[in-house]
C-alpha cells in the first residue's frame, strides 16, 4: 500500500508528519483542562448507562487514543456522552439488571457492535446513509432524550429508587417512592443543581468583570462541575453523610482499564443489533455535526468516511478496555477545541491524564454523593432541551413539523429506539408523499417575452388546441402515475385538444416506471388524436429517454425550449 | 347529503340514470359471453387458491354486483384472479390446511381485511400509495408469481401431491413424489394444456379465415377453456377415468351463494393483515391498470380513490358470501370490454348468469377433472411470464434493475410476500439512494450568450473568485448534508473564493433540514469570508424561504437569474 493510500486511513500520518512544538504546546494544555473536566462527566454518564463509575473513566482512554490514529477531526474529543449512555442503558436494560456480569457484558457487545458497524460503514463509504436522520428529526430526538434522561436522575436526586425506560415509567417509579425521599440527599442534590445552573449563568459575566477574558471565563465556567463535586465530596466526608443514607460512588478499582471481551453469542447479538445500529447512527450524526462544526472555524475538512473508522475504532476499544458506547461530544470538544487544542495528539495526552486519574486518583473518589453526579447530568442535559424546533418546523414545513412531532413524543413515551426509528421513517416517508403529488402547472406565455409561467397567477396567452404542462418534480414510480391521471384529467377537460406539450425544466431524472408512464400517456393521446411533445429536457434525462424506444414512439416532437415548442405549434395550426 | 355528493360515492346513480336500451343489449350480450368463460375460471382459480371449486363461482356474483354499483369503470368484471388466488394461498396455507373450515374461515377474514382496508384508503383518499409499487417492481412480481402458479398446477397434471410455498419447496414435492405419477391424469392434462396454447396461437386465424370478423374471433378463442373442460369432462364420464385415478372436482353443492362471516379473532386478524394488506395493494394496482386502459379507448376516466372502494365492496361481498379475495381481472374484463359492455349493469347480468349456474349447472362440474382447471390455470399464467423487464431495466436504469431482480429472486424463492414487500422497500431505497447523491455542476458562462452550463462538458467563462454550483435535484434531509460536503469541498479548494452562487433552478422542493444546511453553509462561508448567493429560485421555494430568516442572514443576494448573478459579482469585483 502506498503512502497516500495509507494516509487516507490513517490520518495520524499526515498530521503527524507536521507535528512541532508549538502544536505540542497547545495540545498539552487542552488535555490538562479537558481531563480535569472529563472525570466528573465520565462519571456521571456511566451512573446513567447503568455501568461502575470507573468504565466511564475506561471509556474515556482507549477510544481517546484510537479516534486520534484513525479519526479527522483535529479537535474532537470521544467518550461516554448523554444520549448515547442513555441509548445504551435502554438496550442493556432490557436484557440483564444493572450492576450484574451480565449487564457489563451487554455494554461491552453494544460497544463492539457499534463499532463494528461503524467501520464497516466506513469502508463501504455508506456514510451517507446517516443523512436519513434528518436535522428536525434529531433536534427532536436530542430534546426529548434531554427531557428523559433529567427524569432518570431524579431518583438520585431524591435519593429513591424510580427507574424506567419511558416518561410515563419513570414518573409512576418516582410517584411510587416519592414518601421515601431522603431529605439530606434532596438538600445537597438541589444545592449542587443550583449551583451548577448558577455557574452556567451567573459565574461567566462575573468573571469577567473580575477582568478575566472570555476565552479563559468560559473554560473556568466549565469547571462548575468539578467545584460542584469537590464540595459535595468533601461534605459527605466531614459529615459522614454516608451513615445518614446518602448515595455515594464506594469503592473504585485502581489500575488501568482491564482488557475486557464482548460477547459473541448469536442470541446477545442478534438482540442488540438495531440498538446498536441506532447507538451507531445517532452518534456519528451527534460527532460528526460537533467535528463539522469545530472544522469550519479553521477552515479545515472532515472525510464523513473516515470518521466512521475512526468513531468505529473508539468504540472496539471501548469494547475491550472496559468501557461502553463512546461517541464524539459537543461540550468536550469545544473545551478541547477553546482551550488551543491543535491536533489529535492533544487527545492522546487527555488519555494519559485520565489513566493517571484511573491509577492514582480512584480513591478520591470514593465518597462523590450519587446526588452531584445527578445534579451535573440534569444541567448539561436541560441545555440540550429546545422545544424551539417544533415552532420552526411548524413555520417552515408542515412536513417537518410532523417528523419532530413524532420523534418527540415516541422518545418520551415509549423510549429512544422507537422514537428515532419512527422519526427516520415518518421523514421519509413524507418526503415520498411529498414527491408523489409533485406540483404541475399548466403554462402559458407572457404576453412580449418568451417566458412561460402558470396560468393560475399570471396573466398569459395560451392556445385553446395546445396544453403546456409544466412538471416540478422528477419523475418516479411514486408520481409516474399521479403524471398520468392529472394529465389525462386536464386532456379530458378540453375536447378540442390536438397537442399537448410537457415542459420538462424541472425534471431532473426519470426511471423506467416514469417512462412507462409517458408510453402510456403518448398512447392514450394517439389514440384521442393528441399529439405529445416535450420541451426543455435536460442532458442527462434525454441521455436516458435515448436509451428506449420512447422517442421513436413519441408522437410529437421534442423542442429545445417551450417558446420554440409553442411558436412551431401556432405556424402548425394555421396551416 | 346532496345528489352530486352522493354521486360520487354511488357512481351507479351517474349512470344508471341515463340507462337506455341500446346499453342494455350491449351489456346483455357481454353478459352471457363472461359468463360462459367465467365459470371453468372460477373453478380453477379457486383450486389455486385451496378453496372448495364452488367458492369460485360464489366469488364472481356479490363482488361482481357490489362493484357495479361502487365502482367507476364500466367494463371491469371482478372476480378471482390467478396472482390474488396464489397470494391467498400462500397467507391461508400459512395458517390452515386447505380443505379445512378454518381454511375457508381464513380466506373470507382474508377478504373481509383487504376489503375493509381498500375501502378505508378510499374514503381517506390514499390511492396514491399503491403508487409506490413501481411498474417494474409488478412487472417482475407477476412474471415470477406466473411461474410459481404454473409450479404449482404440474402436481395436478401429474396426478400427486406436491404443495410448496417457494419455487424450491414446489419442486422438492414434486421430485420427492413424480414416481406416483398417474398417466392416465397426465396424458389428459398433457392434451388439455396443448389445446388451450393451439387455441391461443392457431385457432385465432383458423375462425378469421373461416370469415369470423377479428372481434368475434378473439371471443370465440377466449371459449377454449370451456371447450377443453366440456371435451375431458366427457372424457371422464364415458370412460369412467374417476376409478383409474384421475382426480375430479366430484359433489359440489347446489344453490345461491350461502352467507358467510369472516371471523374476528384477534390472532387471526392480526396473523392476517400484512397479507391483507399486500393483496389488497396488489389487487387494486392490477385492477385500476386494467379499467385505466379500458377506459382510456373511450375516452372515460377513472377515479382511483372511488376505485378503491368498488373494489373493497366487492371483497367485503366475498367476504360475506363464502368467497375470497377478488380482484379486477385482466382477460375477462377484456372480454367483457369487446363484447360490448356499455355500463356496469353488464356486471350485474353476469351475476345473474353466474348465480343461474350456481343454481342448475353444478351436478355437470361433477365430472370436471382437476388436471384441466390446472392446465387452463398454467396456459393462463404463462402468458403473464415475460423476463424482458429485466433487459428493458438493464438498458434503460440500473437502480430499476436492482429492483426487478430482488423482486423476481424474493418471490421465488422466499414466496409472494417477501417478494413484493422486497420489491416496495428496494425500490424506495434506490430512489432515496440516488436523490441522497444528488448532481451537482460547477456552471461557467457559454461565451456570448446568457447560458450557464457545466464547466467539464462545455468550453465556459468562469470567474477564479466566484464559484457557480447548479443544484439538480429538490434539498432536503437525505442530500442536505452532501450538499453541504460538496460546496465546502469546492470551496477548500479555491482559497481565492469570495463568492458562491448556488442555481436553484431544479430546486423545486426545499425542507427544514436543507434549511438548516444552508444556513450553515452560509455561516460557514462568512467565517471564511465568503458571500453566499443564491439564483433562478422558483416562487414555491421563496415563499418558504421568505418564512425563514434565512434570506436576513445570507451574506449574498437572491439573484432573478444565474446571468444576472455573474454580471453583478463581476462589476463588484471590478470596483
Amino acid at each position: 500500500m502506498s503512502l497516500p493510500s495509507l494516509a487516507r486511513y490513517l490520518p495520524i500520518l499526515d498530521w503527524g508528519r507536521r507535528y512541532d512544538r508549538g502544536q505540542f504546546y497547545g495540545d498539552m494544555i487542552a488535555a490538562v483542562i479537558v481531563t480535569v473536566m472529563l472525570i466528573p462527566q465520565s462519571l456521571a454518564y456511566a451512573l446513567l448507562a447503568g455501568m461502575p463509575p470507573e468504565a466511564g473513566i475506561y471509556a474515556s482512554i482507549a477510544p481517546i487514543v484510537l479516534y486520534a490514529i484513525f479519526g479527522t477531526s483535529r479537535a474532537l474529543a470521544v467518550g461516554p456522552v448523554a444520549v448515547v449512555s442513555l441509548m445504551t442503558a435502554a438496550a442493556v436494560g432490557n436484557i440483564a439488571e444493572s450492576g450484574t456480569a451480565g449487564y457489563m457484558t451487554a455494554a461491552l457487545t453494544l460497544a463492539f457492535l457499534s463499532g463494528a458497524m461503524l467501520v464497516a460503514l466506513g469502508l463501504f463509504r455508506l456514510g451517507f446513509l446517516a443523512n436519513f436522520l434528518s436535522h428536525p428529526v434529531i433536534a427532536g430526538f436530542i430534546t426529548a432524550s434531554g427531557i428523559l434522561i433529567a427524569a432518570s436522575q431524579l431518583r438520585h436526586i431524591l435519593g429513591i429508587e424510580g427507574k424506567g425506560h419511558t416518561l410515563i415509567e419513570i414518573l409512576q417509579a418516582l410517584w411510587n417512592n416519592v414518601g421515601e425521599t431522603n431529605v439530606i440527599t434532596l438538600i445537597l442534590g438541589v444545592i449542587a443543581t443550583a449551583f451548577l445552573f448558577w455557574v452556567r449563568g451567573g459565574l461567566k459575566p462575573l468573571l469577567r468583570r473580575a477582568g478575566l477574558g472570555p476565552r479563559m471565563a468560559d473554560i473556568a465556567a466549565k469547571t462548575g462541575p468539578v467545584l460542584a463535586i469537590a464540595g459535595t465530596t468533601l461534605a459527605v466526608w466531614a459529615f459522614d453523610l454516608e451513615s445518614r443514607g446518602v448515595a455515594i460512588v464506594g469503592e473504585v478499582p485502581q489500575g488501568l482499564p482491564p482488557l475486557t471481551l464482548p460477547s459473541f453469542a448469536p442470541e446477545l447479538l442478534s438482540d442488540l443489533f438495531i440498538p446498536a445500529l441506532l447507538i451507531a447512527i445517532i452518534g456519528f450524526v451527534e460527532s460528526i455535526s460537533v467535528a463539522q462544526t469545530l472544522a469550519a472555524k479553521k477552515r479545515q475538512r472532515i472525510d464523513p468516511d473516515q470518521e466512521l473508522i475512526g468513531l468505529g475504532s473508539a468504540n472496539l476499544g471501548a469494547a475491550f478496555t472496559g468501557g461502553f458506547p463512546v461517541t464524539g461530544g459537543f461540550s468536550r470538544s469545544v473545551v478541547n477545541f477553546d482551550a488551543g487544542a491543535e491536533t489529535p495528539a492533544a487527545g492522546a495526552f487527555t488519555a494519559v491524564g485520565l489513566a493517571l486519574a484511573a491509577m492514582f486518583l480512584t480513591p478520591l473518589i470514593y465518597f462523590v454523593p450519587k446526588a452531584t453526579l445527578a445534579a451535573t447530568i440534569i444541567v448539561a442535559v436541560l441545555s440540550l432541551v429546545d422545544f424551539s424546533i417544533l415552532k420552526r418546523a411548524w413555520t417552515f414545513s408542515r412536513a417537518d413539523f410532523v417528523a419532530v412531532s413524532v420523534t418527540i413524543l415516541l422518545t418520551l413515551f415509549f423510549g429512544v429506539e422507537a422514537g428515532v426509528s419512527a422519526g427516520v421513517i415518518t421523514s421519509i416517508l413524507v418526503h415520498l408523499y411529498k414527491t408523489s403529488r409533485p406540483h404541475m402547472a399548466v403554462v402559458g406565455r407572457v404576453p412580449g417575452t418568451e417566458h412561460f409561467r402558470n396560468v393560475l397567477r399570471h396573466e398569459v396567452e395560451t392556445q385553446p388546441h395546445v396544453l403546456s404542462l409544466r412538471v416540478d418534480e422528477s419523475l418516479y414510480f411514486a408520481n409516474a402515475r399521479y403524471l398520468e391521471d392529472q394529465l389525462l384529467r386536464h386532456a379530458a377537460e378540453k375536447p378540442e385538444l390536438t397537442d399537448v406539450v410537457l415542459m420538462f425544466s424541472a425534471v431532473n431524472e426519470i426511471d423506467l416506471s416514469a417512462l412507462e408512464s409517458l408510453e402510456a400517456i403518448n398512447t392514450r393521446l394517439r389514440d384521442a388524436e393528441i399529439r405529445l411533445h416535450l420541451s426543455e429536457v435536460k442532458g442527462p434525462v434525454m441521455d436516458r429517454l435515448k436509451r428506449s424506444h420512447f422517442l421513436d414512439e413519441l408522437t410529437g416532437e421534442v423542442f429545445l425550449s417551450q417558446h420554440e415548442a409553442i411558436r412551431r405549434l401556432e405556424r402548425t395550426s394555421k396551416l
